[in-house]
């Protein structure tokens, strides 16, 4: 980046004990703000309000929260819990709390003392951190092969829906890590960037990326990604995952699944980004993934004024809609395999998206292998 | 409505001399604030900053604009053309200032005073807010009957973009008036509202007039849709327009066309409703109809405090973009013949949505008939 950033989460050992952290996200880009989390349900806290955000910022911040437990001294099967409970759709939480939990549980069962299993716990927490960055690293490789190969020729107008880059990540990100390959590559020519109702990630979020890294790039309506597509004007749509089901089927941000269909509709590729971490084959199929409902007056007051890091009630936003309007606010929507051109992962792409190709991600993932699904991607 | 309402625009005459009152909708839902146009210059402001907005309504504008500077003595012929351009992409505003201004003009060659050619205008005014009125009372009609032969058992759950209803009309609206009339009919489950960015006149304005109205509805962010096609909760899409084309290509709201899209992919019904006024057989098709380009800080700022009714410069918003951000802010977007599965008009409905079928609607409207287009939607 351009200029020194503010990392998205960092641990801190200060004299009164360690810290988690946190970029307060619901600032941006308005203000940089950090966020000190000193105990678990502080930091339950900022991931329901979404100060943190993003599956695989959500997986390291679940394993420094179980680190920061066993730190501090508290039960360590209660702070995994909370956590992995904390959010139900990005399934990277979860792998991130209970993988920390368990290398703390492995260390207390060889005899370690509490002190030891806490270093443990942490050491484990960095080690997801790192492996982060590195996914980050392997997934912008693929994507940017696989992006040569479905749209050869270069100057990329790629679409994007909420954010994926640093500000979700241990490293640069996953759809937006690619996107900043691309543009490193000097082959982007523009990125548009669905600003993502209700929260505005992409306004807000991704636009400060974008800025920072000195990208062209505007800022839409998601209601204006039509008229894009109608007037030729996307070369490819690349999206991040909250969940990836053993069929292929993808949750991700409220909104993707429109753009899929546009995408579909347009033959234009449609490129899901997420480490392997994200794809959950305990979950079969799309209709097995609980997506979250958000409370309605993100939808109808905008939160100004509101605290942050802190409590997602409403506190007096502003009103849009009249007093009593009751509003659909799902987080997230489920996008089937067969509108996905490719799911592109720090293990390789899978390409066409099917549960075959998947497994092969998955078990490849689990064999700490670095081969492709489809053989043509492999690193 | 349940509720005495503010009507959307008004002609009063003062003391003072003769005035174009409008109920200002940049302030809706939270103050019924009205606006008092002495002038075309401040018409034509208040047309700009969308305090007056929606195809019908701007028609009735026009009109009366044009009936304000003959009564006030100013240029009626610089008048209309001030009006006619004041937006470039809905038909009914060029129309209905057109139409006043022939009128003016026939009773001056006819050899009446200014004072008689003026009560001429005005009353082409009256009569276009009329006729207006009645196109809603026959779309309305045309609408329920075609949604229960394409939708047939009731309990509607409907998708609608945008706001189309009292506000925009001389009568209860168009795609909304319909809306209303499967609600007074006892079958409506429940609107689904498109909260409509970036100037939310869905989660303001249509809200406000579903909550008037007594209907069941919920408000949801734009890219929320497509879950909810997905989950086959809807059951039928009806939308205005602003322009439609000689081939049946149909200008509305940025984001009507991603829904058409996405309705054509899961075969739900989508209905557009407009008084015949908004074909215009000049444009031959989709790809001729002028898309107005808004100001960027629609999408990347929150207007707040901005003053109303005057100037669509911005004026200190809210930023929710980094500062310098670019924005893509059409008004519009186009809808081809083909994902349109009927134009319901006051003069019947076109269904198949091809150019014949448009030709007879709008031939009927030029000989004053009432017959459809299809033989099957007779008044």
């Amino acid at each position: 980046m351009a200029e020194e950033s503010v990392p998205a989460l960092r641990w801190e050992e200060l004299p009164e004990g360690p810290v988690v952290v946190l970029l307060d996200q619901t600032r941006l880009p308005a203000e940089e703000v950090e966020l000190v989390c000193t105990d678990v349900p502080a930091l339950v806290d900022a991931i329901q309000s979404l100060a943190v955000r993003g599956a695989p910022l959500l997986g390291i911040a679940g394993g420094y929260g179980v680190a920061l437990a066993a730190a501090r001294g508290f039960d360590v099967a209660d702070a995994a819990e909370q956590l992995a409970r904390a959010r139900p759709t990005a399934v990277n939480l979860a792998y991130g709390a209970r993988r920390v939990e368990a290398a703390h549980q492995a260390a207390s069962r060889a005899g370690s003392d509490s002190g030891r299993a806490a270093a443990q716990a942490l050491a484990e927490a960095r080690t997801l951190h790192r492996e982060d960055a590195e996914a980050s690293d392997r997934i912008a490789e693929h994507g940017i092969a696989l992006l040569d190969e479905l749209v050869p020729g270069g100057g990329l107008r790629i679409l994007t829906h909420c954010n994926t880059g640093r500000l979700v990540s241990g490293g640069h990100g996953t759809a937006l890590g690619i996107v900043r390959a691309v543009h490193r590559a000097g082959e982007l020519r523009r990125l548009w960037v669905d600003e993502t109702r209700p929260l505005l990630q992409g306004a807000r979020l991704t636009a400060y990326e974008a800025a920072r890294e000195g990208m062209t790039y505007s800022v839409l309506a998601d209601g204006a990604a039509g008229s894009l597509f109608a007037a030729g004007e996307v070369d490819a749509v690349v999206v991040g995952a909250d969940r990836i089901a053993a069929d292929g089927s993808v949750a991700n941000k409220v909104g993707t699944y429109s753009l899929a269909v546009l995408a579909g509709h347009h033959g234009v590729p449609f490129l899901v980004a997420a480490p392997v971490t994200t794809m959950d084959p305990q979950t079969e199929s799309g209709d097995d993934i609980e997506v979250e409902q958000r409370p309605g007056h993100e939808v109808t007051e905008i939160p100004w004024g509101r605290g942050t890091g802190g409590s997602p009630e409403p506190t007096g936003g502003i009103p849009l809609a009249p007093v009593g309007a009751q509003a659909y606010n799902p987080a997230f929507d489920v996008t089937p395999p067969e509108l996905v051109t490719a799911v592109v992962t720090d293990r390789g792409v899978a390409s066409p998206v099917t549960a075959e190709n998947i497994a092969v991600l998955c078990s490849a993932s689990r064999r700490g292998l670095s081969r492709s699904a489809n053989g043509m991607m492999n690193p």
